[in-house]
């Protein structure tokens, strides 16, 4: 039987500075265009159809060497998973992509990342990466349309004063064809009491014009009375060897006014398929409640008074192999 | 020269309910047919007959993305040793599996692992690894003997109120040829007083009548008056494109009744060389003054009452590369 | 474009013995000839005379089977690099050797590692790697010249009372041509306060004579009132299917008597170009007001009574993939 085995990964450092309401931090960053990484995986052709892979990925801070575990260390948290697929799509295990959160991603035209991304919209809380997790994905031959489920359980003992603590759940759905993508998602995560649990849900479209690819991309997150709300607009469009990225997005806390608007434009010129160089800079307000301001990987955040604002920029190598 | 340099790896990952007194846990677990690892390791031919070696393994928890590391990060704390190979045999220097560890994972049908495994009758404290190791191997050539004496210090200073703490020492020694396999393993460890070291011993033999390997399998670890004594007898069996693995134990305490006895069955059904199913069923049964109960890697066990029975249900997808 | 992905690494381990005032301890070393490690590194060619190319090497403890993170684990904290390269030399960020740790490796015939190293010359904290590191590297075309500027950033907030904490500063430039090679390093290492800042200095040169190649390597550290200067006398000789190492050094602190003097000879046998074998003995001599005692990586120094002297035995495999 066929297999194959492939090792891969991606660095990505900058030179980037932050500040909020006039205090300064420069230094190197990381990830600012794509999330630096190692991983191993490979596929088993298994005949009739069927095959297993596995997937295996680590997270780094390029700047410091560390990796993402609680510890500084490395450990495959990004996305450890073993799987089965075939005619009916795969049935995956392990610790990988929250659902809920791959829309955060996919319709952001920096990924997420850097001075410039939605930072995942981690809102409230709602996870990125999902430990325990078990998804069924759609197989790639349903006319444009797929989708995942996905459940983790938080393996609480049956007596817990809670036992459904950690639970999560979530749905995602969405179609691709042509010029248009559109996708949805739904999840929960049960908090420490019922009156903790968080809902997450978000939707984004783009459609592609050839020169420009503007997106649309809405998210919320409630627990109890609090609820945040999220849209951001995003462009990407190819000039020259490389292409423009831009986004506009609002964060609205639904219970008080510690809201923010964000602003970023950028460029990545490709000096290869896998070498790109990119500059960012990210403008960030704040409404008298709020006081958020710009970090990125490497690079903390310096904080900022209620009510300021807070800038970022950043310039960088991302190298993929 | 001829050399080689082999990355490989499992990837195993189950669905598994354990369950004591009634309270039970439900989730994922990793390892229940092998240990989940990564690992790199090599031969150099140096000619002449000898050749240099290495191996570098790193246990996972793919539930979670985690190694094995105390700070749940990655490290080669399953083995990580240079060697030296010649007609003479194998010197070996590094961390490796404890010589008197060896037995019992081979001389049982679950190779240690999930909710059937012996869990390595780790009963008194015996070590699976274990650090500062210096063995020697025979040759593969003796006929069906073989033998490995290991002796790991505790690298005290010679000043120390007791100076031997941590030392190993380790003899093991087996015959195997045609459907005969025996062999057996003595140990020491010193503890931090002299009363306190650990006498390991266990033996083992199966007979393969090729439609079922039976095997038997004791061990005993004593440190002062505790004494505890592990019987374990399995089978495993090739059916249809897979096997069937069963196995009863008894570990008796000799100065209390905090006995056990524990019984599993499991089957493991091959898609390929590398990649199996496997269901596996497991009870436990404390005497009055044990209470033991099932866990397994990703899922604690729930703990139980004085004296009561535990269960651990398993089922997964063994992934090699 | 052609390009390269190269896994690689070092695994060295010994059986040493290290002493202080007759306080012995023995027992497994590691990196006595040189650090263990396993890394990935690649290059792409760009085109045009560009490349660009990445680096992630993590340290072992190969005794353990341990990384060199703060927690024990695996990091890529030895070196984490992206760069561009082309005639203009390379252009390098990530976390990198300091340019002022380089010469006390390149003129040390020990590589400052084992029982024999000069431990790198770590007097009054001068770093060996350095995070956040952005370093330019002249091109290895200008007729033996070579040079390296390197700074990193603390990345402090522009309104910490010591806003300049933990800034890095480093200048390397050499020659080498035919027999002679020549270097000096010079840095500055910011500390917490102005008076607390780290003066950095070292100049190394060797000749190699064919039979013998001597070096000399002089190192100063400076902060406030305290300043420390060593220098070591080096040689290596090719001698048989292997090479003679040996050192005498002196380390003297300006404001007391803590100074101390070490002798080192040892040989390595090579087996093949990639598997050396090693032997190694070192004595250390105090002065009345120190008390350094030799210690190697795996095995801790035993310590030493003021004035007193310390010695260190080792031998072991060191084998390169």
């Amino acid at each position: 039987a066929q297999s194959s085995l492939t090792l891969f990964g991606v660095l990505d450092v900058g030179i980037a500075r932050v500040d909020g309401s006039g205090v300064r931090r420069t230094g190197l960053s990381t990830g600012g265009a794509n999330i630096s990484r190692l991983g191993f995986r490979g596929v088993e052709d298994l005949g009739g159809g069927l095959s297993a892979g596995f997937w295996l990925e680590a997270g780094l801070d390029v700047d410091t060497g560390l990796g993402k575990s609680a510890s500084g260390a490395l450990a495959f948290n990004r996305r450890s998973t073993a799987s089965l697929s075939g005619g009916f799509g795969e049935l995956r295990l392990g610790r990988d992509d929250a659902a809920t959160f791959l829309n955060t991603l996919i319709f952001d035209p920096f990924l997420t990342n850097g001075v410039g991304g939605n930072n995942a919209f981690i809102m409230l809380g709602a996870p990125i990466q999902q430990s325990n997790a078990i998804s069924y994905l759609t197989p790639p031959s349903l006319g444009g349309f797929y989708g995942q489920l996905q459940v983790a359980p938080g393996e609480q003992p049956s007596t817990a004063p809670n036992r459904h603590e950690g639970d999560y759940a979530g749905l995602r759905a969405g179609y691709r064809s042509g010029a248009l993508h559109v996708a949805a998602a739904w999840g929960r995560l049960h908090g420490a009491t019922s009156d903790t649990e968080l809902k997450i849900a978000n939707a984004g479209v783009s459609w592609d014009f050839g020169f420009v690819r503007p997106s649309l991309l809405w998210a919320r997150e409630e627990r109890a009375a609090a609820r945040m709300t999220a849209i951001e607009l995003g462009a990407t469009a190819p000039i020259g060897p490389g292409e423009l990225r831009a986004q506009a997005s609002r964060y609205d806390r639904a219970d008080s006014n510690a809201d923010w608007t964000k602003f970023a434009i950028g460029y990545g010129y490709n000096l290869s398929k896998r070498t790109q160089l990119y500059a960012t800079v990210a403008h960030l307000h704040n409404s008298d409640g709020a006081q958020r301001s710009i970090g990125v990987q490497g690079l903390p955040a310096t904080g900022t008074s209620l009510g300021g604002s807070s800038n970022g920029y950043e310039m960088g190598i991302r190298h993929a192999f």
